[in-house]
């Protein structure tokens, strides 16, 4: 955020960067009442980055120049470090009031996030209304509409009329996550409807929310997954969506900003997966050194010892490379060139299964599909590498071994390779998805050493055939 | 969408299905009347979605019995494809009556998927206000803001009322993509607030404008990278944001829909790039066979010719590695482990860069945080090998080649190659983004290759060392 009137260059980033810099003069010059009139002016998540950046123990003193409405706020923007940091240093009634005006999702997330002293520290100065919704919230499962959802909506009646929604609207609107999205329901709390403030603008006042409401409602139950619940905003272009519970009662709603963290943290997920790392919430930059070894060394130790099999073909098939020693050159070349080959198909598909663009029951066509294009880049991968090998290895390297029979093993070899691995790479997230279990674990590492070990056979089988050894 | 009353279980998902099948029967009995009945009462996604299911000729004749507002919306949720068998087959009058319907960002979406021959068509119908908008529009650069932005907002000026704000609102507010956030602009149409419907619905009705508006306004630059733009989205929580000009007048608007498209875009870019395949914008399930080929053989052939090192290092120690013949069986081991180490450390980094967790100026941190996880591992990686040599290889597998020294040889080899994998995977990311190249580039295939060279030479010079070869 930036003061329109003091715009030089329509540079945001610029603005904000300058901005930060008077902040901390003033800091240092411990000009707090400039500073509290700064920090009041500015976005809550500007305050939250600015505190973060303190990085001191002067954090909460400036944390508590903010007033009641605008600490809470900047409170909810802030990650679990700095939360426990300002929880260990407010009174007991300053927190019992930041808890009150947080939104209870935010709350939820916090519980999460927060060791089990300070979480009992925060129930423990919450109201019982709070400490019973916040409890009932934390049991959702983990990464479900339940558990991103938030309680702070607007209900309406469907006898009502817009006059008398909109006076409701005022009357309880100021703290609800959103009130442009309304959510009509029935006596014993069933959802009927949903009438957005549009609607309601573009109506006559004595209109009844009945008549125009809609009916046609995109909503979630508590247990949908929460990235279900996040191409459901996007393929709809929703701002809230209502979530129900399995008598169809509305027991919350997921606001559009909570999809975009969803969206976030989703997408993080995957590339750890799909790197081999055990996915954890905290980002890089908070991750311990400890920890960040805890959730990569399970897959190394796995794909290591799994290579013993590689190890175990080779050893095999020892007395034979010895009659070839020119073969063992290209060993890694062409495990390379199968790793990657298969990276690209299995990246594809599962990228494509988490938009909805493939779907389980598309698999056939998915590996009709990667047959024809593995053959296409095997076959060019096989003729540049033969030309390749005679010229460039052949006769400007001046490598004896390399007789057309050995470029022409080699160049086979790197088309079924390429082939068998682009079939297997698309065909094991496909795979996955059916059974149940993320397709992002079927990614490149795991891959890898299967298309590794297979890579091998097939270059020692050709070998045979060609070369006659 | 569905309707409420209908529901027997709460499942959204099952109940889409359930009426996709009545409509499909309603379809089969030509029974259009019912048809065009129950596709007006849908959402506009899900009645694209029906028809891109039909999937024949068809479809333009069910597409024809929407009415004109309806054209227009489900027109707008079509993929290029759809929305071009659809252009072909109605009238200019029927065409132009959709351009005109649709947003303006929709229209440039279109048009940037359209072939040549389809675009002079629809420029032909549209009027001549409409072509020179959309025109405008299509010279922003690709993935700027500028280049997602719409038109359709809602402006007011500082002096009005808030009774005066909410007629204009009412007044022109039907056709704007967003109501909730409305744009105060002086008399040459440079930015000089926001006020939302939430605002004015809390305030009194003779509140002027410029005592409600929020001078700290989050804007961009028709120029900014449209990832910037989402990061503030997920940042400030933002429903919509003005886009400015260089001398700070309004051009347009970004709506949250919007990002929720850009984020899935960009995500998918992320792991095209990182898997070596050329990024395009057409979903998996609608690329062809070459175009799948012509993305994808580039980075294949340039790492396999970039194999080429590898070959001539193990050609060049083609004598050594004969006396110890049973070193070989381990390369690929050893390769994979370094492969799979540097992507781990490459794919963190780039994740915590692409959410503004890791920045160019953290370069040495992260170096250090690398190379004491890469100690960790390295260290684990290499105990539980030497055990393993001994005990599996050795003993279980009876393979005579395997000594202390070549266990130990090869465990000291990984941990080498274990920590310069992480140090080079987690480093070469933040140099692309310092020196403007996009991180996602340095990611597993280019690493692997480098790392493949480098574990090769540790491991050939570690068996110089211990070995005496």
């Amino acid at each position: 955020m930036a003061e329109i009137e003091n715009i030089e260059a329509m540079d945001f980033d610029l603005l904000v960067e300058k901005r930060t810099d008077e902040l901390t003069e003033l800091l240092d010059k411990r000009d707090m009442k400039q500073l509290k009139r700064r920090m009041e002016e500015m976005n809550e998540f500007d305050v939250a980055e600015f505190l973060t950046e303190i990085g001191d123990n002067r954090m909460p003193m400036v944390f508590r120049l903010l007033s009641k409405e605008a600490a809470a706020e900047v409170f909810a923007n802030f990650e679990a470090p700095e939360q426990e940091q300002i929880i260990n240093s407010i009174t007991d009634s300053e927190l019992a009031a930041i808890i009150e005006e947080l939104y209870v999702d935010d709350a939820v997330d916090m519980m999460e996030e927060l060791p089990a002293n300070v979480v009992r520290r925060v129930m423990r100065t919450a109201t019982a209304e709070t400490r019973n919704l916040i409890n009932q919230y934390l049991r959702y499962p983990e990464n479900s509409a339940g558990s991103i959802m938030t309680s702070e909506f607007v209900d309406l009646k469907k006898y009502m009329s817009v006059k008398e929604s909109f006076a409701r609207i005022r009357r309880i609107g100021e703290d609800k996550e959103t009130i442009y999205v309304c959510f009509v329901i029935s006596a014993d709390r069933k959802l009927e409807g949903i009438v957005t403030v549009k609607d309601l603008l573009l109506a006559d006042d004595d209109v009844i929310i009945e008549d125009l409401m809609d009916r046609n409602v995109i909503f979630a139950s508590t247990t949908d997954d929460q990235e279900s619940v996040s191409e459901k905003f996007s393929d709809y272009d929703l701002m809230a969506m209502p979530v129900v519970d399995k008598e169809g009662r509305l027991v919350g709603i997921v606001t559009v900003d909570d999809v975009l963290d969803v969206m976030e943290q989703e997408t993080t997920e995957d590339f750890e997966i799909m790197a081999g790392i055990l996915p954890s919430d905290k980002p890089y930059s908070r991750t311990s050194t400890f920890e960040m070894w805890k959730n990569r060394i399970p897959w190394l130790m796995f794909l290591m010892l799994s290579a013993t099999f590689t190890s175990m073909i080779l050893t095999s098939f020892e007395d034979m490379l010895a009659v070839q020693a020119g073969l063992v050159a290209f060993i890694p070349m062409l495990m390379g060139t199968g790793g990657n080959s298969g990276a690209q198909a299995s990246t594809a598909v599962i990228r494509s299964l988490s938009l909805g663009d493939t779907e389980p029951k598309d698999a056939f066509r998915v590996m009709w599909k990667e047959w024809r294009v593995s053959f296409l880049c095997g076959l060019s991968l096989a003729v540049v590498n033969f030309v390749k090998m005679l010229l460039v290895d052949g006769m400007v390297l001046h490598n004896d071994v390399i007789t057309v029979a050995v470029a022409a093993t080699v160049s086979l070899s790197i088309l079924f390779i390429v082939m068998f691995a682009k079939v297997v790479g698309s065909t094991l997230p496909i795979l996955a998805e059916k059974i149940g279990v993320d397709p992002a674990v079927m990614a490149n590492p795991l891959i890898s050493t299967v298309t590794d070990a297979v890579s091998l056979l097939i270059y020692i089988y050709v070998a045979k055939l060609i070369l006659h050894i």
